[in-house]
């Protein structure tokens, strides 16, 4: 099987670096295809650890494959996966984002969420690529312990999960994340739009809520006001 | 005048893009060396903004200097400007970024703390230069309304402001930010680490904070926990 550099249509991806490699191995062992790894590279603490991990999957170092997929050169383990499919759990809390636009931001995103225990994220199509290897990358790994599933549009999300309460982040809102109590007994979904447009306007309701800000700054970044959001969020869950 | 790609040593820098262009010239007009304009930008309300902050800064339409400080191609007005130097205002809080190493990151963080009214920013060398047409560009022109001073070590940072209670932002903290609380009436820095090697193991003591996460991942970005930070603390500060 020969590997290609990624496109949004191959039925694989690959991870760049041991930490996302060990993450993938630890949470789809099943789906990995292939093990590359660097001939100079010679972390014994890792190649244990990914030996343990790696199942009945093969192991191959070549050097020449590593600098196909990681134009950049400072990778030296690649673990090739079959791309899966994972569905939202409906007991619990989700974020929701619609038409994320930014691989980097989507990575960090996933990154934050699972790091305050929020593993199920919807996206809104269009959004960019999960599988792709930046998204990867900048999500160091979390994307392999998350349940990520797109949805046409918003309206289908909410009609698969009409009992989660729905908050969306809006510039618009007249709640203040500041003053806001969410109501910690409630399925609730954290909702927020494009990094350039936001969420429409139509989804401006009495659930809304804004990131009180200076008017010195246009709005904050998007991963920002989400790891905002899931800290605030996730310290009312826990009072 | 010839103006050459940035470098680090050339004592100009410029903004790519009309919105951080606006912010300069609102902020460091009399810095301002000379705006380029490409003959394709019509939007008027812009030209007319710029004509009206501009003063005695030259406006000339030159498509190959555009294209050729701005590779990428998406951009349409650019301002030169003469290198500034600020001090940090005593009487405020500041955030000090120690060691800071991307300049993306850095951009983001001074957006993030202007949205949450900390214009002080100290950072501890090495760290990326503030000027970078990259930083410029993703603080969205934040960087016109901030103070950013540079310090050789994090101690002379505290000889300079020995009043301000240092509040380090450590993985090893025993506090954590969702039970910390702040004096108020202090004035407070907010310090943090290298995205990759965080703070020095010897800043650790009583005043350190830990932003509590789940194991599943190793930490937060820089720019995310930096965001939350600042929430926290001016909540406080605003109650």
């Amino acid at each position: 099987m020969e590997i290609k550099s990624y496109k949004k249509d191959t039925f694989y991806s690959y991870t760049l670096g041991a930490f996302p490699t060990i993450e993938l191995l630890k949470n789809h062992q099943n789906d990995v295809l292939k093990i590359f790894i660097h001939t100079s590279f010679t972390n014994e603490e890792v190649l244990k650890m990914i030996n343990e991990l790696r199942g009945k999957c093969e192991i191959e170092y070549n050097d020449k494959m590593i600098n196909k997929l990681s134009p950049k050169g400072n990778c030296f383990v690649i673990g090739v996966f079959k791309k899966f499919v994972t569905n939202l759990e409906e007991n619990k809390d989700h974020v929701v984002l619609v038409n994320p636009s930014d691989m980097g931001n989507l990575g960090t995103i996933i990154r934050s969420s699972l790091g305050f225990g929020l593993n199920n994220i919807a996206i809104i199509r269009p959004g960019v690529d999960i599988f792709d290897p930046k998204v990867i990358r900048s999500s160091m790994g979390a994307i392999f312990s998350t349940n990520i599933h797109y949805f046409d549009t918003y309206e289908d999300y909410c009609k698969v999960f009409p009992n989660h309460v729905k908050r969306t982040f809006m510039l618009q809102a007249k709640h203040t994340l500041q003053e806001v109590k969410f109501d910690v007994n409630s399925l609730t979904s954290l909702v927020f739009g494009n990094e350039a447009t936001g969420l429409d306007r139509n989804l401006l309701d009495e659930n809304s809520i804004i990131i009180k800000h200076s008017n010195k700054i246009d709005s904050l970044n998007l991963p920002s006001s989400l790891a905002i959001a899931l800290y605030e969020f996730t310290k009312q869950k826990q009072q």
